[in-house]
């Protein structure tokens, strides 16, 4: 029973390279759907400035994350650059159950992971405009040298290679285009036939 | 290589039982949207009052009709309450040349041959908010006698167990929200991955 009404559901999953612009995105899609669960990561990093404990990140500590891989409480987790990411599962079943559409705001790598665990979900991608835009803005991100520039274009395109199996990508021209194509998707899933078998059901013969 | 550029292309197929009030919702999606192609369906039955020749139909003879069909000029056609009517292939597959989406508006048997023809079209089933509401407007149609309006609503429901295999349903509860969600539905379909390869492939490993 629950799993049917589980399908009905919206399951939203955002990924993008670093850089690509996502936060804001689904912070202003959040804002326009109050009712969509965002499924807040928990994270062993330190937060950045302006993210807030508990509403963009769990800031939890290696250890607490140890424990919580170890009593199976992540939907999914994984490594990068040495910090700890993961999901946790309870907060989302629940949300799930309570018949709540959830968004999720993971790496590609995380996003292969909740597509097994939901592989009926809408899977979003949010690229730069363009390369020379994403070399651009990773540029920006630190004082690092060449070779530290190299190799985080080449992970970003790694990433993007996981593009390719996403349902929907969104190139992040400007903030405004973005958040609209990101709630018409939305609205889309919402009304897709298999999502509405409930309403559906008195105009069938059987 | 045409093949391939169609496949880019959004071709929208809408339809609707008879009291459905997809024209509505098409023509506002079309003043949204004016470089979609709508593509005029000729018929033999005569117009309504309202409605343009060139615009909502071609209205042609019985005769011009079936020499139509003798020369392969309809991309499917099919014949309701002794009328026929016909999508016209030529206009339609000129449009499509031109990179432009092209918009449907079809009876559930047309659309059923224009998915054989556009399988990776996008199918909009439009339905009233109930089953009385179905009733109610099918009564109001004319003044037939209780038979006839059970053979009406019969027919309407043999239309609508169609819907399961479109893509999305729209229930028109008020005409705003109905054109919100097919514009959403266009949104969302132009940003589907695979009709983004072009824009994609510089961000690729080969």
């Amino acid at each position: 029973m629950e799993t049917d009404r589980r399908d009905q559901n919206v399951v939203l999953v955002v990924s993008a390279p670093s850089g690509g612009g996502k936060t804001s995105i689904c912070r202003a899609f959040l804002k326009a759907y109050p009712d969509v669960y965002f499924s807040v990561s928990s994270t062993t990093r330190a937060p950045r400035p302006g993210e807030v404990d508990g509403r963009d990140y769990r800031f939890i500590s290696r250890e607490a994350f140890r424990k919580n891989i170890e009593q199976g409480e992540f939907l999914e987790w994984e490594e990068n650059f040495g910090h700890y990411y993961g999901t946790p599962r309870e907060e989302v079943e629940g949300k799930l159950r309570q018949g709540r559409d959830v968004l999720f705001d993971v790496d590609p790598r995380g996003g292969r992971r909740i597509r097994d665990y939901f592989p009926r979900g809408v899977f979003i991608f949010i690229l730069p405009p363009s390369l020379e835009v994403l070399e651009e803005r990773l540029s920006q991100r630190g004082s690092e040298d060449r070779d530290a520039l190299k190799r985080r274009i080449s992970r970003a395109l790694d990433e993007i290679q996981e593009a390719l199996w996403y349902d929907y990508v969104i190139f992040n021209e400007d903030l405004k285009t973005s958040i609209d194509a990101m709630k018409a998707v939305y609205v889309a899933e919402k009304i897709r036939v298999g999502r509405q078998e409930k309403r559906l059901s008195p105009f069938l013969r059987r």
